[in-house]
């Protein structure tokens, strides 16, 4: 198996300007691998309850998405409640959260899981993060993490651990400010590259992407979309085209990073154009093709040519 | 005369993380010509009062600028006083304003200035800003305006009718959203476009800029600065950079207006690492043209090419 998520899979209930959606199938490990299964083969680990609807195993099914390791546990699966502001969907509240399941969850890793050369540890506890480190029988060529401001608070140790054995951090402008104790954006991704890994993915929402790899950075806008029906995911959406892109093409270098931050970009654009993963569970090459071409056209422009150089003198 | 600009030539009592300065050169019309002075001809009109000092007037010399429009008043020069956040430096708070000579500043054309090709609005009264449009002998080629929330708040129908008059809107994020009334900023370009406007240009400050030409959009990320000395100006110099591109090449094709944009992130990105406008009064042409370079570098990615194309399915 090419790229393995390890990461949440729950239901969620959410409150949009765009309207409600109760026990929506929602989660980290959900989002990332519905992306990444448009480009590669994908597994997911985690834990659902018994509540678990067939229709949404049967969603995973369609996809391809390799489900060994989705533990089926007594109790109820993780839930989460939340609400986005009318004015700001960039701003949301958490109303409830009902970890169930997931409060016991203890990712293990099968022998084909433990060889898969593209890994990516959603935000979960930096401790379970670690475990599934240890469990890989050989280093991936690629390993991508997520985490949250509760854990860079609450495991500080245990995430500095994390971060110095991965190659790419993905944070939004919060979280690495919070994490690198700098203020400055171009500071704290710095920070963040002391401590080891290869590059740094800021995620911007709204407001795109910049990508640290290593002295190289590219700066991509996010999709100017004229409604965002439900922002849930977008972001786990843009890891999964991300991690997804380097998987399918087995290409690390810094030209793959930044097409493969595009990719995700495009990715985090459709998830939030409706609820849940409804759209980007049915995406098709079309689309996807005509919306990298639209990156293609929003980010392009032209040097001055030599007759046309403004500059006066100097 | 190709460029000329009307609006505020100040002091400024600025303190910034990076620390204070007292009295330094400031003002829309002043960063703005500053930067366009780089590219093309440019004129100001704009008022000082008796305190203005000649070292100032012969800096605006150095650069070649036309301060013939340029009135000398009985009393004390514009004075703004602000705080910028330890945090954030995109928030800063207004500590003083003092309009001095300002508060009865009338903008009054010379018969050459009422035939230029290249107009720029800065942020003043939108009644001294349609006196100016009724000065002009013909219609210029391309009109740019600035405003602030004060003016929408305050005088929104006078502003309305500028807006209807001009062919580039520059507003900041917060501006557009208070203007339009419209939270999505896809929404809100649109419903200014509808206005009359042929372009609305969006001043993400550290985020970049975008560019809605028509139906045509184009994002450009800020450059990622490891430190900013002091923001002031940097929204003033980006336009001047902007329209000055536009007047130098007098090419007002959307693909002028996204180099342009890229000229004016390159003058805001000067701007800001300095006080005042020290840096942005001394560039060279290979500062300039590296920095455009660099642009491209942060910006530039490929698309998938056949043998790479990693869609799995349809």
């Amino acid at each position: 198996m090419s790229l393995l998520v390890i990461g949440s899979v729950a239901y969620d209930s959410v409150t949009t300007p765009a309207g409600s959606r109760g026990r929506a199938l929602g989660g980290s490990a959900t989002y990332f691998s519905i992306a990444a299964s448009h480009l590669t083969s994908v597994g997911i680990v985690g834990i659902v309850g018994e509540d678990f609807e067939q229709r949404h195993i049967d969603l995973f099914a369609s996809r391809g998405i390799d489900m060994s390791g989705l533990e089926h546990a007594a109790g109820k699966t993780f839930h989460w409640s939340g609400a986005y502001s009318p004015e700001d969907t960039n701003q949301r509240d958490t109303l409830d959260t009902q970890l169930n399941v997931f409060a016991d969850f203890e990712p293990t890793l099968s022998a084909v899981q433990r060889e898969s050369e593209y890994l990516f540890l959603a935000n979960i506890d930096p401790e379970l993060q670690l475990s599934v480190l240890k469990q890989m029988r050989s280093r991936p060529r690629l390993i991508g993490l997520d985490s949250m401001n509760f854990w860079i608070d609450g495991k500080r140790a245990e995430l500095d651990a994390v971060v110095s054995e991965v190659d790419i951090v993905f944070m939004d402008e919060g979280e690495a400010r919070i994490y690198s104790e700098e203020a400055n954006l171009v500071m704290a991704a710095r920070r963040i590259l002391e401590r080891g890994p290869r590059a740094v993915v800021l995620k911007r929402g709204e407001h795109g992407v910049t990508l640290f790899d290593g002295e190289s950075v590219f700066s991509a806008p996010a999709f100017p979309l004229d409604s965002v029906i439900d922002p849930t995911g977008a972001g786990d959406a843009f890891a999964g085209g991300f991690m997804g892109a380097v998987a399918a093409t087995e290409d690390t270098s810094n030209s793959s990073l930044r097409r493969a931050a595009i990719t995700g970009s495009a990715m985090g654009s459709f998830t939030v154009q409706a609820f849940s993963a409804d759209k980007l569970a049915n995406l098709t090459n079309s689309e996807f093709a005509a919306r990298f071409e639209k990156f293609i056209e929003i980010t392009g422009f032209e040097p001055f040519d030599n007759s046309t150089a403004p500059w006066r003198n100097s």
